[in-house]
């Protein structure tokens, strides 16, 4: 026998119970995207190279999959000669590579491949909406549930091929919309029982005006990662760590507050309105982050927290306004399970001036761990059959078949065993399926008109006409 | 201004309204797969190479698009040099081209490329089924519903990038399952309210036959081919095109009878089992014929037919058993909207013998294309928000909001205009987007903790409170 074939490392199979669960999930978020009036847009698997290639930074290029052009290609001798400045990095097998280089190397590959993976929603939406500008009617609300792909290293967690879930709006620069997406964040969570998401949000402006403050604007992200570290290490260890990376002791004066920032949002705000009461821009973020935290307040959640995160800082180049980012409930260690912001100018990179976008995005791996971790499936979610019509021979078979055939009609879940195997093994095989029922129907029950149902966890029988059946298994 | 952004030939972006469409097609098979008992599985977007190829034959190894192996692999020379004996063919730009010179390019292929994007569903079932074997029950009954990718020539009603919609059972050669089979393609079909689709059977073993009568095995594509042409050209025209192709008189004298095959199905039987009566395995088709017909015919079928077409060839080479194939009602010239049937040793490619497997396919972006012709879409299918809030400013907005808030939570879609724009504005919006009712909330209404519904299609107006909103608009 040949060995056991498998799948490429980082992808994977996923089993009945699995893609169950994933589609439960997946439903609740649509749910909410449509309830709360995002559209459902699909764009291809693949792009045109030159759509993605250059929008992630030079390792985002690196991790684009790249698909070989079909066809014969490789007739043609121009399209798979090797550049000459190119051979000496074959000759030499070293993995340094000029600047030069990496820009032939790009050509080269391009030459053989001009097509690529998805790897992201944003990018092929910002595409989508350049493309399609005269049919959408703005603000354009949309969302996207999709695959994207990624040549990262894979390890726990972290997969080739996984799902994004993403809504974003298009084409309003309102602050509502901020606001009705912690409420779309907290609706999902909510519905499936999720308790004590905590959705942090922070603000581009504010981060731009600490970091005027400490008259260090190259050193925020040194400065941001040192904070966040405060619950580890402590006041001492995060200064140590700030004077290292050559921020002055003068500046972290400056922002002493920081390192007790805590109390309600409001009592944030202040702090954060008196410390950058020197940076106009930073007191805008204040600003924005005061009308989206008070309103939230105001309208109130579900089962979600809402916090005010100075240290986030997640994609710093690309939002421009507000931040979010999600954490699991404090009792599973799993992080961050979704996060989004603001971007003016989404579409500038395809020609489209003057959109700005704000948008979401849910991490579902992550969230069916957390919701697995903590017993949050209901049992409902992997039930499939209900009741499995025994096989006695062709003639009962009928018989169970129309019964079968009815009971489906009316959307119930229910199968005939196919084979007239011996019965031991036909209640096996409910047994391994967690089917609940089997139902009999032999001579006696055909010339009656009716079924005997037995409860395969009970071991109770009853005979019964088929529309008491339907009431039983349904 | 850049020129506008593109998507690669041969592949599509949906719209909300055909994501809705589409969605509301796989909605109603998957709906009946669950019912019928086939559980849902998922399989990676790409395969290793050696999986797919070989599998589909010379043809379907050119249309496979196969990924660019990511990381160094430029590095390494070996891995980039071309073969000598493929020199040859850059040198001279010809596209023909050796056994040799193709086992070489492969070989080159697959040193360069290691993966490959999926071609169907169910190579990689039976390649899941063999990888999976101890987990599963069997007899497994699955279903797949996911996009694959062709290097196709791009035409009308034939994309790169589609997707396939299958429910296979591996494990049983019960006849059951095709009974079973073909009443899910008439549940499918029913629920979508399409009457008149034709469900057509065959069976292999009955082409076999009809090969062993007129003696001349490798003549039965041509024979069934020509035979197919009988409604266009007419029994004369036929027996010319059968004589062309090299089959004789006297044979074609032997199966006179299926010049005129018409009549009842057990009509049709008969005429099969006497003109198959020297053909142990033309009789053996027969006999499987009759107990699948028989017993749909008796258990009964929706709004579909059953049909009984000997020219049904689909795949000759792949199918053992039973072959399906739906077409469209009469009044819409699309063809073939499904397909499938049973194929002895479904696993054998991957080392895992004596797994019968039998299946079903349901052509997507062909039903979609029907029910649009057939206006068969529910109105309600592209409906999404039901009501804007118009925005009046911060105050009005936020009692809207918490409006909105509540509504949402019970399901009912609803938004508010993100800016506080000039009034027709946010009317015009409602319009473009087809949103039958806007509300309305100033002073007046805050006031008295009412609002203003207005109907956009009749003008009228009324105040009402937060409950009979809901009523009103869901």
């Amino acid at each position: 026998m040949a060995t056991k074939p498998g799948i490429p490392k980082g992808t994977r199979d996923f089993s009945p119970s699995e893609v169950a669960k994933r589609q439960y999930i997946m439903s609740a978020i649509k749910h909410h995207f449509e309830t709360f009036g995002y559209q459902p847009i699909e764009t291809p698997t693949f792009e045109n190279s030159e759509t993605l290639m250059g929008k992630y930074g030079e390792e985002g290029d690196r991790l684009i999959f790249k698909i070989l052009n079909s066809g014969n290609f490789f007739f043609d001798k121009k399209k798979i000669e090797l550049p000459a400045s190119l051979e000496e990095l074959l000759v030499n097998s070293s993995e340094t590579i000029t600047t030069e280089q990496l820009v032939e190397l790009n050509k080269f590959t391009g030459r053989i491949s001009e097509k690529a993976l998805r790897y992201d929603l944003t990018v092929p939406f910002a595409r989508y909406v350049v493309q399609h500008q005269n049919e959408i009617e703005f603000p354009f609300k949309r969302y996207q549930i999709q695959p994207v792909w990624r040549a990262d290293r894979p390890q726990k967690g972290r997969f080739r091929e996984f799902y994004q879930c993403d809504a974003d709006v298009v084409g309003s620069t309102s602050l509502w919309q901020e606001v009705e997406l912690v409420q779309l964040y907290d609706s999902v969570f909510t519905t499936l029982g999720l308790n004590g998401a905590v959705i942090k949000i922070n603000n581009r402006k504010v981060l731009s005006g600490i970091a005027e403050v400490i008259g260090a604007k190259d050193r925020l992200i040194d400065f941001t990662v040192a904070l966040d570290k405060l619950d580890k290490i402590g006041e001492d260890g995060v200064k140590k760590e700030m004077l290292e990376k050559g921020i002055t002791a003068d500046a972290i004066e400056k922002v002493q507050p920081l390192f007790n920032f805590t109390g309600t949002i409001n009592e944030k705000l202040d702090k954060l309105a008196e410390l950058l009461a020197s940076s106009e821009e930073g007191l805008k973020g204040v600003e924005e982050l005061r009308f989206i935290c008070e309103n939230v307040i105001e309208i109130g959640l579900g089962k979600s927290e809402l916090d005010l995160d100075v240290t986030l800082a997640r994609g710093l180049n690309y939002y421009t306004g507000a931040i979010f980012e999600v954490t699991a409930p404090k009792e599973v260690a799993m992080g961050s399970i979704g996060g989004g912001g603001r971007y003016d100018d989404l579409t500038g990179i395809f020609g489209l001036k003057n959109m700005s976008g704000v948008g979401i995005s849910f991490g579902l791996d992550r969230i069916y761990l957390v919701l697995e971790e903590l017993g949050l499936f209901p049992a409902t979610v992997t039930e499939a059959t209900r009741a499995l019509f025994i096989n006695f021979g062709n003639k009962e078979a009928l018989y169970a078949m129309k019964a079968v055939n009815k009971l489906r009609q009316t959307g119930i879940k229910v199968e005939m065993y196919p084979d007239a195997a011996k019965i031991g093994k036909q209640f096996q095989h409910a047994d391994k399926r967690g089917i609940p029922f089997a139902v009999l129907a032999g001579d006696a029950e055909m010339e009656a008109g009716r079924f005997t149902l037995k409860n395969l966890s009970t071991g109770t029988q009853e005979n019964i006409s088929i529309e008491e059946l339907a009431e039983k298994i349904k």
